[in-house]
C-alpha cells in the first residue's frame, strides 16, 4: 500500500496529494523548477536520506512529472527534468511559498520571485476566467458532479492508478 | 521531533509543509473550506482514524489555523472554523486540484467551481502585481536573499517554530 493512499476519496486534490504528498516529494518539485536536474544537486540541496530521494525521483518519473535524459555516456549519467506537467506544478509552489511568506517567515521572505517582463512581483491568486475577477474563497460555488466519498476499497483494491477510468 | 521537519531549510514551501504536509491536514483544509466544521462530520468525510483526526485538528488550531468555538453548552461541543489566514490556503487547495483535474481524472474533474459573481470558472494562476500578465514557471526570476541550506540542526534544535526569528 501506498504510503499516502486516500482510498476512499473521489478528489482530485486528494490524488494530487497521494503523487506528491510524500516527505520530500513537494521540495524536490521546488529544486527542479529552480533548475536542478542533477541527483547530486538534489541530494546537496535537500539533505534528504540517498534512498528516499532515489525512490521520491523514480516516482516522479513514473508519474510523468520528472524525465530521466544521459547528459554523459562513460560513465553513463542521468539528469532529471520537469516535464510540461511538472512545470504545471509551479502554480502549487507558488501557493505553498506565498502562503509560508505571509504567515511563517518573521525574518521575511527569504527570496523574491519577480516578473522577468517588468520586474514586479510575481502573485498567485484565484481569478475568474471569464470576468477576470480576484476571488476569494467565498467568491466560489462548488458544485458535485459525484460524492466526495467512496464506499471504503476492498483489500487490495483501488488506488489512485485505477481511480481515472472509474 | 516533528514527522515532517525539513530542519536544513530556510525556504517557505518547507515550512509552509511543515505544518501541512502531514497526512490528512490538507484534506481536512479543503472541507473546511466546503463549509465542514464539526468534529464527525469531518470523521464521516475523511475516514481518516479518530486518533490522527483529533491530533491534525489540534495542531491545525495550534498554528492559528482553524480555531474551536462552542456551539452547545449542554454537554460542551466545539466546532472548527478557518482563520483568515486558513481561508487564505484557498489557493493552495485550489493549485492542487486544478493540477489532479487536469492530470489525474480520467472521468473529468468530480466537481465544479465557478464565479458566483457571473458564473465563469475560477482558476488559479501566477500573475504579475504590476503589469498584470498571466506568468508561466519561466517567466519569473528568483532572487535569493539568504542561502536555502542551513547547516544541519544541532541535536535538539532548530524547529520552524523557531525559525522565524532566526
Amino acid at each position: 500500500m501506498l504510503p499516502a493512499n486516500y482510498d476512499t476519496q473521489d478528489c482530485s486534490v486528494a490524488r494530487a496529494l497521494e503523487l506528491l504528498g510524500e516527505r520530500w516529494t513537494l521540495l524536490i518539485i521546488r529544486d527542479a523548477l529552480h533548475g536542478i536536474t542533477r541527483y547530486d544537486d538534489f541530494l546537496a540541496r535537500l539533505g534528504a536520506p540517498t534512498s528516499t530521494l532515489a525512490r521520491r525521483l523514480g516516482r516522479l518519473v513514473d508519474a510523468g512529472i520528472l524525465t530521466r535524459h544521459a547528459y554523459e555516456t562513460r560513465p553513463p549519467r542521468e539528469e532529471y527534468r520537469l516535464t510540461t506537467r511538472g512545470r504545471e506544478l509551479a502554480v502549487v509552489i507558488a501557493a505553498l511559498r506565498e502562503w509560508g511568506d505571509r504567515h511563517l517567515s518573521a525574518a521575511g521572505p527569504p527570496a523574491d520571485y519577480t516578473h522577468r517582463g517588468c520586474g514586479g512581483t510575481a502573485i498567485t491568486e484565484m481569478t475568474c476566467d471569464t470576468c477576470g475577477e480576484h476571488l476569494r474563497a467565498e467568491d466560489i460555488q462548488r458544485t458535485e458532479r459525484r460524492p466526495l466519498r467512496r464506499p471504503p476499497a476492498a483489500p487490495g483494491g483501488t488506488t489512485f492508478t485505477s481511480y481515472g477510468g472509474n
